[in-house]
């Protein structure tokens, strides 16, 4: 008997499948239910209570051996529940044999608190980066994140994707005909301006100069806008709005300074405590997110406008699927 | 010149001190007040909140640099909050120098997830640990865990201590002159009463069956009491009370047998939903628990009573600073 | 020339093939035989020897690079050579690039030190899990843990698999015209007892409770029954029989109370000093075991079962190699 | 015999003592002299050198062992050499047995890779901090980091130092008495240029804004001016000079507009190509610099003031060694 | 509906595809050539330049994500630019996604530093280890080590690759009809001989005795030769030349002691200071070296021949990734 | 109240002791008490034994809490059960809170697995030190170790001990009146004979050229001696002696060359199957070994002379313990 007939009886071969599932936790379903969707697959069916005394417990129905998963979880609040449900699902899939694990957070939870502004802080947002390591996170997926630098957190692949595309489609399609000007709610966001101008043809640049009265630092007497807006339609750039505080001065500002209007776009809507009272009574005429974070009936009103993430997410997961290119999507930005 | 003035030279020696600081969460302060107040020493001045979209800051208002750390906090409901905040007050403590760091967890989060009774559940015990551990805990100390074997999950020394000497001391004070039975909510913690027998000098043992009828499996027929306990106090024992149905019952159980009376004793009164209704309205005649976790006035009724953990922990952190014995504790079994 | 004609030209692309290869140390190459022959391939050749002082040499005869390999050795006496061999094993297959690699313990050693049971001891089980991580094993499958938590031990995905099924079987078989009753033979393992009552039908369930008699606690008095056996066909079901003391004496007290019959079953067969000897004097009709460990010829004797576990790793290696499911193996149980 | 008797005889007891030692690669031997000679010991004895094929050889001459190690190398070109023997000499101690090790960075190389500006890019400062990690530093003490992030990259201890008031003192003492002005070089840089302000007593801000014109963004038009300094001493801030064009270029657009005069202020001098060629060209009165990094005579020019960073890395590593506190050094800030 | 429809509807299949990239570092970009030629496949297009201060950068021009990629690196003069550049090339590429990473070192920097020869040493070549497994290495294929350990410092397999039949065959094509003896330049790599008499047909081994004088020990005398070798063509063989001094000393030597001629054979040519003087200079007839070093045109002389280590390189390159056998390679020696 | 009073309230100081403890596993205790006893201590009272099926136990009888553990044994045969009790001794130290946890190998079992021979083997040696750092172990004792390259299989410090001090120190005084000469058994170990020439004052080398003909090298013709012995005591030298055959034909070869008599001396006495019976009737006067392994009655001869090692160790023991020099002892060898 031969040699590779020998070797053939001893060695049982397969051709290698792999297997795309997508898993969400109960912090913002809508959202997987679109990426799923668009993936054109179902989410995987998954069973999550809290007991009594409010631990959290998960269960998925059905094997996912093998499979290729992609996690998704938005951290909105109560922030620390969706967080530690996070880490959970994680670890019933690692236990469970999933191949890869691809942990998606359209918001990355602690990312402001990416180093140490004071002595004896910690620095939670790489707290979190290696809390999702160890319970068995090999990637990330993450939407715009507050500093570039987090990406450096997580020891691994990090795929960081820009809702700006989206959000820049929608304004030039809606105000596209009108002279925009571009605006920084602070000097220290200048370069996501620069980006959205360019997505915008080119539009002029401003940004609001927190001043502390360039003279009188100890009292924070003005936004001054630095840059000409006046008689245009400004559209006022961050990515997120918490409270809402900054960003309403600014368009007051903006107001003041002679614009036209103001538009507001934002990636991220936390929208916590006063934020919606005060958008709705801003001089802004539309206030553009994504739902990368969910929106309760309380934190929708008219002027409001939500777009969807999820095309982004499921290309984003199909290429990491299938060994695409997510820099691509980007243009060798991301 | 000689060679040891040279080395003098370049050496600079000193004396090594040890400092021992303890830290408090916000989850249950007045436990942690009364363990600093046992070791004669302050909590470390702390500030801890929540920002508007839930995300917990913490600072430590002095230096912790080389010192001895001692993190308390209970897992309660809310629980996920506290342990998130316990893991970051842990990654504080590690990047502002802490020599080591002990976590305390008077009650320890998620222990009773600690193996997978279906497939593709987490093990959310053993995931605790490993958060723990990588936010820089070097051990812990822990008060009665629901199984013995969590202590394995932890890759380094955990100290487990047992309330059973205070609340058994308790029992004893009040009802040693009467007839005592030990008696054991269901045939799985047989063990914990035998330590309570023998605390309380050989009081004999029982214990409820939740029997399906030995005949009849799928009918769930009542709670058979297996053990004499006609005519005896009996004192049943558990490590915690949750929504308290199984303790209840099984103390319905017994007075439906005979017996003279009963005593609830646990260690973690974590008193979820029904609970206090259900003891209240329960035959028991005292329900005796510690403070391993924090009652809110709702949660504080006649027939209970809630003895101080503090002595045990304030004991076990000075052992562990002073490189004593946990062990001489409790005579060799921790 | 166009981009993908160049991106073509640099890329070599391939259809991935996975290959299963399955291992044997020389604990019990019976068992790892069976095995092989059930999933239709032939053992990796393998040279294994000791040196003069005793150390342990491995080499595979044949490549097994990129391979799924599937490591078989069983925790058999002499332990510590058995396992050690072991870990070489799985060293020697992570140097010559096997792709995954899944450590097979029919028995897993030392599952008995599970938790420190009085200060200052090792929790070796959890130093096995440990140990053979840090060799390179990314998985494990066992056979019917000692504690379940075990699984927790390990930081990765454990498959544990019940022999339950193949006892069962063989019991429903052979006695099922009779009047069966599951005995556990101490307080603590009913969970096991009632699994078995489910599968044989709800047979009745009982078990012995060593009682150091419930009043006289220091004077290990009798073994009673608890649940009515008389007349019936009892069958004695636990996990392991080392020395089969208790398991012998829990048979006589069975027959003690009007018994028709005993059976024992219990998936490893340890059968340490005195067991042979004892079982073959116990009143059991019959002793039921399965070939987790090897049986030298002194260890088989008339009434000695031992019925085949290949059956059981063949199908869960198969389904660990094909991406199946090992949970629908037990009805979503493991 | 007692108890204690026979305890004293099985240990030996002593006190522990603590012994600093400071170690200096050959990239800047001067800096690592002073910073010794303020501790008022000696660096430790080191033999260092270059195989033929450039290998680095590294050997302490005295007994390191459980020592406090404090390794100072400034990361100057060829900078990968000096990073690999500042490897390298961690590498040696560590297998010497130093109790802790310390790496001192005055300057941190990579710095400013601390991101992906695009894809496929390496994240070059967290690798260097995984590197040290690896090669056994247990924390690092670094001076004006980049991005502020960067403390994040490292898993353990980092004390971050500022120059700022070393630099800030020099500047209103020389230059106190005239209206002075603080400057950022750009937008991204004005948190720095706030503290400088608030050390001069208040002095106004400004920030050169690298404008692509607010209106044809494509056409690198001008660096404008935002705040006023018309008649004002200009003092222009940064954390590092490379080539030097940015900042040169700044001071020139200063000057246009009308500035009495210009400072140029920044902790790191790389001073690398041209820079030194346009800073003497340059408009500035001053170009104040530390000695984070080494400066060559050809570096060197009237102009040009450099101040020893070694008071600061002394009494950080004072503080360190015996457990005081470096935040307090800053106020809180670090 | 079906259940194989539902699960169809819920998973997304794939065939896995494996796709073999190659990287070059700058070191030595003629080898990678080769090598990628041999494969069929072009070099991934990368851009790596040093920014002013003599950091590294490096960028791919194309996706890897889910490459099988292998990154060739010589560890040339100078030698830690190229190792830091080889380890920032395996970061960039663990961040973007590829699959699996080997690192292929023809020449493994610091090799020889694999012992503390003298305490307070580093051991450096563990350190190199090290160093690339944190980066992100999974394998290591190398050429020819120093010392067969060195294989043992790296957590994972190492494919250790012998230039010897290469090496070989050139000689006994060239100078097969002449009677060769093969001497070792030193007493320690006698083995190395005794595998070139074995490919050479069973010449005869000499060696030579660097002997301080058997009688006189402190009194470097002479270079003896053991072994015949009058009226032979020797083959000298090593496994480096650095700066050539050992090696020529002995070619002398060899014709003193009557040897019809010298050849000299090594695998890596360092060519370090002196050494092509030497060379040149010395009695050898031929030097043969390979290319896993580059040779400057100062470095090349008409004696010298150079061999190229491609063919092995792209060979194992290809069985790495086809998962076949490089210890077939070399008939199980490897 | 001041500040300074505030803190102290909050602080509990302590000077810290170190604490020695020594241990020793069961395979060699009489080395263990001589170590104890030279530091003047007593070992840790340890209970150790086997379960029925061979499961090891171990538990220390008294409080280990911050000690500086020096854990003893020696791995002999049966080496597995050794180093699996020795890794059990680790586990059980860490989990009770040992300091710092020395190991201490008199001989470092599978150091002659310390590379691949060929392929698919493991390279056990390496294993053994990540087994013991996985354990628990910081550092690592040893004494001879087959190669010196071992030393950087483990991750953390080493120290290496020579027993040649012991050794030469005995010949010197017993046959330093006679002409010796110092002899390799073979050509790789022709550094220790070096060394050793050193210590007897310059004794002239020589060593054992195991031949296979220079000219026929497949027949294993005869051990030629290299050097001049003629007349001469010489002294046989190598690390370890296991089954004798090398040693043994070397002694043979030095008589049949005139020598006036042959003195075996090696570190390491494994004395395996024939060993003993090849010594005694071998030429040699005398066989010089330390105890690092135990010799039962079998293994003792009239011309066996062995030393103890007992000083060496109990010295590094002493250094390490109070931070003193191990290199020293060596004269800056180790």
């Amino acid at each position: 008997m031969g040699d590779a007939q020998k070797s053939a009886g001893r060695k049982s071969k397969k051709t290698t499948k792999k297997h795309l599932m997508v898993f969400s936790g109960r912090a913002h379903p809508e959202l997987a239910d679109e990426v799923a969707a668009a993936l054109e697959i179902g989410l995987v069916p998954t069973t999550a209570y809290q007991f009594a005394n409010s631990e959290i417990y998960v269960r998925y129905e059905e094997s996912v051996r093998g499979c290729d998963a992609f996690v998704i979880q938005s951290h909105t609040a109560p922030i620390n529940e969706w967080i530690v449900e996070h880490l959970i699902m994680v670890d019933a899939l690692k236990r469970a044999s999933a191949k890869r694990i691809t942990v998606v957070m359209p918001f990355y939870g602690y990312a402001r608190q990416d180093k140490k502004h004071r002595g004896r802080e910690p620095i939670s947002a790489r707290l979190m980066a290696d809390l999702f390591k160890t319970a068995g996170a090999d990637r990330l997926i993450v939407v715009d994140l507050h500093a570039d630098q987090i990406q450096g957190f997580f020891d691994g692949p990090v795929d960081h994707l820009m809702a700006l595309p989206i959000l820049a489609s929608h304004v030039r399609d809606k105000y596209g005909d009108q002279e925009l000007a571009v605006v920084s709610p602070d000097a220290g966001r200048i370069k996501v301006a620069e980006r959205w101008s360019a997505r915008l043809g080119g539009a002029p640049l401003a940004f609001i100069h927190k001043t502390r009265s360039t003279d009188r630092p100890n009292e924070a007497v003005a936004n001054r806008v630095v840059g000409l807006v006046k008689g245009k339609m400004c559209v006022l750039v961050d990515d997120m709005i918490d409270t809402g505080g900054t960003i309403v001065a600014a368009a007051e500002a903006l107001m003041k300074d002679g614009a036209k209007g103001v538009i507001i776009a934002a990636t991220h809507p936390i929208l916590s405590g006063p934020a919606v009272d005060r958008l709705k009574n801003s001089p802004a005429v539309e206030v553009v997110v994504t739902n990368t974070l969910p929106l309760t009936d309380e934190q929708r009103f008219d002027k409001l406008t939500c777009l969807s993430i999820s095309p982004l997410l499921s290309q984003a997961i199909r290429e990491v699927f299938e060994d695409g290119s997510v820099t691509k999507m980007f243009d060798g930005q991301a």
